[in-house]
């Protein structure tokens, strides 16, 4: 994969910006979109994720396993930036090292009151930037 | 469909933030978002939007024809609002009425010198807060 983007994504992702969100599916190509932010890219293949609410992004990867993180800056309101990191959910976890990783991180942000209920762990499939238009 | 949501939305839409995005998906489940940017909620069932570049969203659309629109707000970096609005694609135009309307109102924005590909016709199947999550 592109050293930019990884270097990017890492970033961006591990930022946690308000900003973040994942697109998920369901079986009859139902798409979601929730504000998803307390994650940590642990190496360039490798995305874990707090879940706590978001029922129907966690019911969709059961479903289908696919998604699309996207952290986007549009700190003027007239240019953008940031990226898009396609995913495949490659675990669900309740227990163990990754686990305890982003319930610490969970623990020192806004949502500390909410009980965690999964650690998701995610296999980067593919980095982009948010447009590929040309002029 | 909840007043309240019906005219959150259509303010949000109209004002086309740079923040806009539509979430789509192909028949092998891989999800897509894309910024997009220039569209109009034209009444309470349906959302026309202009299609310039976006081939992957485009094409996930001919395929599924399912998506959601999100407009996030994070003015200050800490609290975020907003809407989504989950749509089912009814027409693709290249001519006509919606056509014209779009063509219109994409010349007056940053985009004006990508030519107008699609006018394409959302009809809005359902609107959601951006989250959720209660304490």
């Amino acid at each position: 994969m592109d050293n930019n983007l990884l270097s990017k994504a890492r970033d961006l992702i591990n930022a946690n910006y308000i900003s973040t969100t994942l697109s998920t599916v369901d079986r009859e190509y139902n798409v979601n979109i929730a504000v998803i932010t307390i994650l940590e890219m642990v190496d360039d293949d490798t995305i874990i994720c707090a879940r706590f609410g978001a029922d129907k992004t966690y019911a969709n990867l059961q479903e289908t396993g696919k998604g699309v993180f996207l952290v986007l800056l549009t700190s003027d309101n007239r240019t953008k930036d940031g990226i898009r990191v396609y995913v495949e959910l490659q675990d669900d976890q309740q227990e163990g090292h990754y686990f305890e990783r982003i319930k610490e991180r969970l623990e020192h942000t806004a949502y500390a009151s909410f009980p965690l209920k999964n650690c998701l762990v995610f296999k980067i499939v593919k980095i982009l930037p948010v447009s590929l238009l040309k002029k």
